[in-house]
């Protein structure tokens, strides 16, 4: 299996003969892509298993995407509670369970084009925040969906400073319940997805009060519509938050709470609890609460991150090749476009920066998974590093994939601005992430504050302290000078690491330094941190960039027993780090760790790399193997057929089909009485 | 007048108490807003005319512009034939002019949410490539409206490159007609404006055959559509494009011909003719060709970059100080956002880059003004410089409106991904910009070629020669280093302005050598040049700033009279400058021009600048005078009452109007079935 004939074959009922532009491409191979396919899946059973599951749901209708382009925000959701249920039987047919691998690769084959997705966000809630007790009552009823749930924290205004939340949860002893408020208008809850129009309970964050006292944010299970007719119950004021850039298939909502009475037992009591008479108990550490946010903020860097960025590179580069423009010779005939070193300049970075970051997640959620069991079982030894990683890697790769889906977007040109490109939709729902689950300003100022917090332990102690494992570079990296001394050393994955780690050092130090000064001349504390956060944040993006080099380079040595495939990577890797270098030329140059000539060598390898990852460019995104069905792009389609397409797709739009009524209503009788003037 | 109290007053129908948290923001001003005002509208009788022609818009429905964030394509479509009827017939009842500063402000009103636009842009073209007999025929049957125009140039598979356009005009000299013809699926024109479902003729961009041979592009008026009824003419096939990321309003088509005649007298011919048995004859220069981009791109600068990158700021920066977020001091109250300096780093370089633009603008649509009529009389000294000029201004100001936009929107956090926060369609609006009248990256290029061929001229020549004003710098500049020895030294015009023409030349400089070390090495030298094509890239956006950031020190120069403005506007240039510089550090630091102290003095005084900003960011924003309608944001109305705004117009949304069907079809049974299973 491991070896077969690549087998990335065209599944789309629009297939026609492959574009001899694009075919070309795919001759003589400098590597196996069916092999890099079974890495990037983690071996050839997963992509046997993932591609069984895609042909099944590509095989049913419902699942469709063809006319999402053309649809409401009202038509997008309610195809998407068809597709959401339709899964929901295909998982119970097949016995797919739902923490298994076919529940992501439907998710990836639709897009994320689905309902209930905050389902696993409540369970997640759940099981972090409930006691076994509680996970055992709600957890068959959520997996059976009798109920449909949502989790309920963000505020009109309100977001990722949870201590700022409004809404209250006052204990009243005499009957033993809680009453959840929304005392203001800001304290509406706003955002929660599938609470618009879906969900029969929430999650509620609430400041709890009980016996006078205010003992911050806790979680409340409330249902909030009629189970048998779906209505709103008495006192809930509930609703769709309207038209947004994207996710019109989910029904982001408000909700009002006029206070509503739960029984005592629906506040998820883990870590706390207030007993019958009022008394507040704590049983664990205030840090817990954090640990939801966490394992979201890793999962989505898989599920939502990455596969936007990769579906954008494989749309634009597959275009790239297609589209001929203007001439690089006046004899010869136009050119591919990829052969611009212009547009090789805004693609191959993205495409550098995919492999990057699916690499580097491998590895996060590794730590993660390792970390998580123990913080579970009571040693949070890791969880200060575990926040700080997740909440930095969260910001930068969301980020980066913004950045990136948008530059392949634009490298589109016209094309790339009609949604039946894909890219749009691609780039507007990917560009959420910058702020759902922590914005990422604030992300990276707590990567920051761990950041300080360790550098201060590094300077004060006498010894080499022990750091955590990401930063290690902190104790090591000293006011050295760049080695290079031919292009070729910029290959060296050890002299491009210890360039980051060398900046990273010295921005984290730089910081702390700027802050002492401030505060040694009795600014207050809290105050100088603000004067100093633009520094603080280029810290801690620093340190991030040098986490995702570092981790690339020790993925990469993971493949060294395949020479062939380990040689594209370790170029994607190279061309990783260089651009990041190359983008951010004043941090190393700023104290003489490079020099004006290393700049040139640099550049020249930089350039150079161009050039080798032109030619495996088709290939490296053929094996990320997204089938046409799931790109449901008129530009990124396998065959390369993209005029044709453009032109079939673009006759099937409302625009085209619906008639002009503007015209017998306007611009008949002002045309007419125009020329009745004459 | 001049002088008059300050009255950018609210307007909007949702005008409640001003949220004291904006309202404190305007007490204590330190300089005149209604003065600024006056000043970027050109005088106070504008303003005052200005605010008229709003009034009248603002008062009628039709011009309403709330609900387009409910509307689906085809509704958005139709309201802006009504409204852009209904503008026509306003401007005939006022006898305002078709060129006249009236249409101008209704533009602006609006936002440019109209249809009809492609007029202006075939009158552009007529009057610059016909003839006087041509411009006399269709000029009225254009300003009447008998006929709607369209200009089509791109086609499917053939943007920028005009040469590569394949439909074909052959001339048949026995009926001494033009055979006009798609002779691909490629060959389609596809994106024009208007084109779809609209307009009755369009301007054709096509290759001319006669004789047998080709004469490249010209200009062909063709009837598209039937008079009588409005059907496409026999042997057309025309339609709408599809859905687009924005510009829902405007349907862009696609069109192919048929072998369609028309008559010699339609092809535009000014600078050449066909004569009735073939010969063709040209009369002037090749270059003219290029005059309706020009003038293209300089109106679009400030009729469309600008005005969506002023918007975003005002809309960002107000809900910014109604916006609290967590806390700077833990004993205070949670702080407005705009007080974090993170904050101020997102916005403030927008809004100086606003400033920048606007007042760069004026200065480029003189220089324009001057050279077009030049040309237009035959001088064309200038023709290159002005080509130079307006493919660099129109890239580097979409980039940065964009780039602009986008930052303000995510700085409004979760709510600034609402439609219903302007931000979202202000930014996908704006983001076409980078392709549509030439895609960026290639006008850079033409720039920098330009700048290469004066480049080599001066090095070549023995006494300087005489350069066209805007790259002056290339004589002068030279390997000096930057004197700046305090802090206060950064805050020097003439100091920054030499920074930026050092590393303008140096770039300049250096992809000319690398161009010449490859050609020496024997590498045929057009692909030497793509190459090198990212270090001519590099050059000419160096050129750019360096041409804004001069020119914006120019502007400021005759506000000295004034000394209040000129000290805020000065603040704002300042900033432009040093954002610039620190954005792009590498190029300061690379050949030791700054050193790194200097680098500390400049990010302290680039601190300080916001913080100075920060108490006058409010009224800067409010000086631009854009009213609430316009805006058309709940985030960014004069009055600050964000959360009342957005509540109130989510109830408008059709997820809240159109009930909701998905339950009665998928969901009711589903959750039956669910809970039946118990």
């Amino acid at each position: 299996m491991a070896n077969q004939i690549y087998s990335t074959v065209p599944r789309s009922s629009w297939n026609k003969r492959v574009n001899p532009d694009l075919d070309i491409e795919r001759k003589n191979k400098s590597f196996n892509v069916e092999r890099l396919t079974n890495i990037l899946d983690g071996g050839a059973e997963f992509t046997q298993k993932r591609r069984q599951v895609e042909s099944i749901v590509h095989s049913d209708p419902v699942f469709n995407l063809k006319n999402n382009y053309f649809m409401s925000q009202n038509q997008r959701y309610e195809a998407a509670i068809q597709k959401s249920i339709q899964y929901r039987k295909l998982m119970m047919q097949r016995g797919w369970k739902e923490d298994g691998i076919e529940k992501k690769y439907i998710y990836r084959a639709l897009g994320g084009d689905t309902a209930f997705n905050i389902h696993s966000v409540f369970k997640q809630a759940l099981n972090s925040l409930g006691s076994d007790e509680q996970i055992e009552k709600w957890t068959p009823l959520i997996d059976s969906f009798q109920i449909i749930v949502t989790y309920a924290q963000t505020e009109l205004g309100h977001g990722t400073y949870l201590q700022g939340l409004e809404t209250t949860a006052t204990y009243d002893a005499s009957t033993q319940e809680f009453v959840l408020n929304t005392p203001t208008l800001s304290a509406t809850k706003w955002w929660p997805g599938d609470l618009g129009r879906t969900a029969t309970h929430a999650l509620i964050l609430a400041n709890l009060y009980s016996s006078g006292r205010c003992h911050g944010m806790h979680g409340f299970i409330l249902p909030i519509r009629s189970l048998q007719d779906h209505s709103p119950l008495p006192g809930i004021t509930v609703g769709d938050i309207g038209p947004k850039m994207n996710f019109e298939q989910t029904d982001n909502g408000f909700l009002q709470l006029d206070h509503i009475r739960i029984p005592r037992e629906n506040m998820l009591n883990r870590f706390s609890q207030v007993l019958p008479d009022g008394t507040y108990v704590k049983q664990g550490t205030p840090q817990s609460n954090y640990l939801t946010m966490i394992v979201l903020r890793v999962q989505l860097l898989a599920s939502e991150f990455i596969p936007a960025l990769v579906k954008a590179c494989i749309i634009a580069t597959r275009y790239s090749v297609v589209r001929h423009q203007s001439k690089i010779k006046p004899s010869e005939p136009e050119a591919k476009i990829l052969d611009y070193q212009t547009q090789q300049q805004k693609l191959f970075p993205q495409l550098a920066t995919a492999y990057a970051f699916h690499f580097i997640d491998e590895i996060v959620i590794e730590f993660f998974k390792k970390s998580y069991q123990e913080i579970i079982n009571g040693n949070i030894t890791n969880l200060p590093e575990l926040h700080a990683l997740s909440a930095g890697m969260k910001a930068m790769m969301s980020d980066h994939c913004i950045l990136g889906a948008e530059l392949c977007r634009r490298a589109c040109g016209g094309h790339g601005y009609s949604l039946l490109s894909g890219l749009p939709s691609l780039v507007t729902k990917v560009t959420a992430s910058c702020t759902y689950e922590g914005e990422n300003t604030v992300l990276y100022l707590q990567t920051a504050r761990f950041l300080l917090k360790n550098f201060l332990q590094v300077q004060s102690s006498q010894s080499t302290p022990t750091l955590p494992q990401s930063i290690q570079y902190l104790a090591s990296a000293g006011s050295g000078r760049c080695p290079a001394q031919r292009t070729s050393d910029f290959l060296s994955p050890q002299l491009y690491t210890e360039a980051f780690a060398h900046v990273a050092a010295r921005l984290i130090r730089n910081s702390a330094q700027k802050l002492h000064n401030l505060t040694s001349s009795g600014i207050d504390q809290y105050v100088a941190w603000n004067q100093t956060a633009i520094l603080h944040l280029q810290a801690a993006k620093a340190h991030c960039y040098h986490f995702t080099v570092k981790t690339f380079v020790e993925s990469l040595k993971k493949l060294e027993k395949e020479p062939e495939i380990y040689q594209v990577i370790k170029r994607l890797c190279d061309l990783y780090a260089l651009h990041g270098l190359l983008s951010n030329l004043g941090d190393f140059l700023y104290d003489g760790y490079m020099s004006r000539a290393q700049v040139e060598l640099a550049t020249e390898a930089y350039f150079s790399l161009l050039s080798l990852i032109r030619k495996d460019a088709i290939l490296l995104t053929d094996a990320f193997d997204f089938s046409d069905e799931s790109l449901n792009s008129a530009l990124g389609c396998y065959d390369g057929n993209v005029y044709e397409r453009l032109f079939e797709w673009a006759q099937l739009s409302p625009t085209n089909t619906e008639g002009n009524p503007a015209y017998e209503k306007y611009l008949r009788p002002f045309l007419k009485n125009n020329r009745s003037k004459l």
